[in-house]
């Protein structure tokens, strides 16, 4: 083990913390765009105000991993989780932004169930950000992680057996492909974020 | 060049092999997926136990690469090479999984053919695993699976013209894509981990 | 800040410069593609030859990033830049190709717009190269872009919602949504490189 003197700089979990909480602002978002009765432009223009900010929040990040003589844990892991933190946001995002430019009306309830879970993951990632500090009590995080993505896996593939089930028309079928596979991305840019940390924990400890 | 000691731990080009094993035993069930008459709700339960079979070696990889002092070669290489065999056995899965999904019955005989492709390259990679311990004779290897991966694209290419040509209802057009391009990416796969082999061969000659 | 002493080997600045001219020769290709009166197989043949060529500067890059003792700047962010052009023409190449392959016969006029972003993206890029040797001057090349992916984004969502608003057949939207997946990941590919671009100037600066 190599010896480390860190810094008690805490404002890369204040970063962290607050890029998780944009995650938490896009979730909401997203439950709220699935809702027929929405205003769907609306909830859109509400969710690239809330992903620009995220943006911010990526730029900060890198802004000070690059200005920081001394970080508190490996470079490109600080690199790695804000992108990480990103990619959620863009998958939310780009879910939204579909189900106005498509003109879906219409969300099968197998979506809302998704959704719920992207709400889960989101509310859990932001819970074990500040946590990064200490890297205790974070194993809880990353499993529940993994178990949520999993449910999330059934759900997708519940949604696709049915949207090929005949039910639907095909151009229905090609607007909520699109839409679904953005969800089932933001729930493995989730994941993705939890082995991150967990590959950080490991490192640290 | 920097001089390196390396130790005769062959532990590693045994976990190689052992990822490597589990592609051909999936290129098979693959295989086996297509055939009209096969019991597809069996084949792809045995893909499913392949694949986490693939996950737990990986897993292998990663645990040994955290937990050794000095390497074979380099770590990054061997974190690559390790997700790179993964990424195969994950595209071959998600064939054999969207097939199932999209109640396939009926699969173009080109794609058949592709398959063959992909079982030929999961058999050389099998066998050029162990060859990683005295790096030779590996270049027949990955020029073999360049020439595979560009009859692979012709293939491809072949059967993508064919969907759209009119033959082939517009849903069964949007389901056969989609496998079709889980195929691409499996032979796609197999390219990757050819050249992170030609990468670290070049590194340690 | 450390402290380097880096060599006046142009060389590395040439290949890129090399490797960015080639973009130009690609946007071109993918320009005549759009016209109606165009010989698509011939177009195609060309762009084919003009994508061969562009690898074979990316491979120039990584011998020579391979056989040289001191690199101008960091070694991957030189693997970064020459991987992140060949990208850009990987995606205009396989846009060329689904035309062809896809039997598009008459592309959309917002495709077009989004082909003349592309061709600025490509030249700006190309007058950006030379200027990596002295670090001068390369800030209104990474906005520019910035500027342009902004305006091609806008262009690819106007794109997607005429697509589905219901005035094209479902298989043509099939096809359409393909060649503009890869336009839009052409224009990604070059934001990459400004980004990179970008990420060099910094830390050399």
């Amino acid at each position: 083990m190599r010896l480390r003197l860190r810094p008690a700089d805490t404002s890369f979990y204040d970063l962290f913390s607050k890029a998780a909480a944009h995650l938490v602002v896009g979730a909401e978002l997203l439950a709220e765009m699935m809702s027929d009765t929405s205003d769907k432009a609306d909830v859109a223009k509400r969710m690239r105000e809330a992903e620009h900010a995220a943006d911010e929040t990526t730029h900060e990040i890198v802004r000070k991993v690059n200005s920081t003589f001394v970080t508190p844990f490996d470079r490109e892991d600080i690199y790695a989780l804000g992108s990480g933190l990103d990619d959620v946001m863009d998958m939310m995002d780009e879910a939204v932004d579909l189900i106005l430019l498509y003109e879906v009306s219409s969300l099968p309830a197998e979506m809302s169930e998704q959704v719920g879970v992207i709400q889960r993951c989101a509310e859990l990632t932001a819970e074990s950000m500040p946590k990064l500090q200490s890297m205790k009590a974070l194993e809880d995080y990353w499993i529940e992680i993994n178990r949520l993505e999993n449910a999330g896996d059934k759900n997708h593939r519940r949604m696709l057996a049915s949207l090929f089930s005949g039910e639907y028309k095909t151009i229905d079928v090609l607007k909520l492909k699109d839409v679904e596979e953005s969800l089932e991305g933001a729930i493995d840019a989730f994941e993705k974020v939890a082995n991150i940390v967990e590959q950080i924990a490991v490192k640290e400890s």
